[in-house]
């Protein structure tokens, strides 16, 4: 049997999310058959209004529905904690062991996958640097995040400002997003200098 | 850090699917964040397009985007497969062991959760008999699906047709729609009277 052809235009569009094969996606266009028409307009809006509304915030690169983000409008930016994505931001505060501010760099360095500095969010970081005391290296603790932190490091130390890394109390090649909050408060607590 | 709100109120959408938790919500949430307008834009016209076009069969019950789906317009009406849920109809026809036609029941008898033969779409199996030789019910192997075979044999079997049910090669409680094709097909070759 062929699907009906709406449900596989549905499906296709669920294979787009993250980790979703094609057997999960029929679910869930299935599932959307079940929804009233109001959940549906709902979903929709849902979809538009993050589209429209989340930007990037200006000082840090993180998500945002504001010009400036609520961390960067109410933190002092003393210690700046660096991470790859805004997910990771995200888990960092959800263990309330950091009271700084955040950069995200959108990404971590890769000559295998061609991004070098200029593809990732650090010109600002520079720019932000006047008022820092440490910056903290936050990216996951695999190859490509320990490059990052190593080319971090020697850009922002002649600087004259403090370079320390999460420690490796997060086992290696794991992901960040992934970690338990006492993983990743400890990795905060013990961070090292580069 | 509380998330951005419509970030958040996508996340909540994307929940109402089935088996998406809190953190795959988020994650979903936060991937739509990087597709572009148009994907979007896509992915609403895609929902409201399944919600608009999808209804059921006027003969059988299973999802259609006409008046009578494809199956019952172009198939002989003389083995009727009753199932569960249009999911089943798709799992047993992507097997190609079985070429009659089907009845979708859209649930089984559950004195537990209340649903009654009222409740099913049963009505219209029986008005469909006058042509059938076989009524084969293909519910899951649990024990609401052997009590919805057994409610139907009981009503059929006066009327003269014949009712089979799939054999047990699907192991006791597990889901017909997780089954692998062989042990379908092994499960309806060896259909036996109830």
């Amino acid at each position: 049997m062929k699907e009906i052809a709406s449900i596989a235009a549905l499906a296709n569009r669920f294979s787009a999310l993250p980790g979703v094969g094609r057997k999960t996606a029929l679910r869930y266009a299935y599932a959307v058959i079940d929804m009233t028409e109001d959940e549906v307009e709902a979903f929709c809006a849902a979809l538009r209004d993050v589209k429209s509304s989340v930007r990037l915030c200006s000082v840090c690169g993180n998500f945002t529905d504001r010009e400036v983000c609520e961390l960067c409008a109410s933190r002092k930016p003393e210690k700046i904690c660096v991470v790859a994505y805004p997910k990771d931001v995200a888990a960092i505060e959800k263990t309330g062991a950091f009271d700084g501010v955040y950069h995200v760099l959108h990404g971590t360095l890769s000559p295998m996958d061609n991004r070098t500095p200029d593809d990732l969010n650090i010109r600002s970081l520079i720019g932000r640097l006047s008022g820092a005391s440490e910056v903290i290296v936050a990216t996951n603790p695999d190859v490509e995040g320990e490059a990052t932190a190593v080319y971090l490091a020697r850009l922002i130390k002649p600087l004259g400002v403090k370079v320390t890394r999460i420690a490796q109390g997060i086992s290696m090649g794991s992901e960040l997003e992934y970690a338990d909050a006492v993983t990743i408060s400890q990795a905060l607590g013990r961070r090292t200098a580069i």
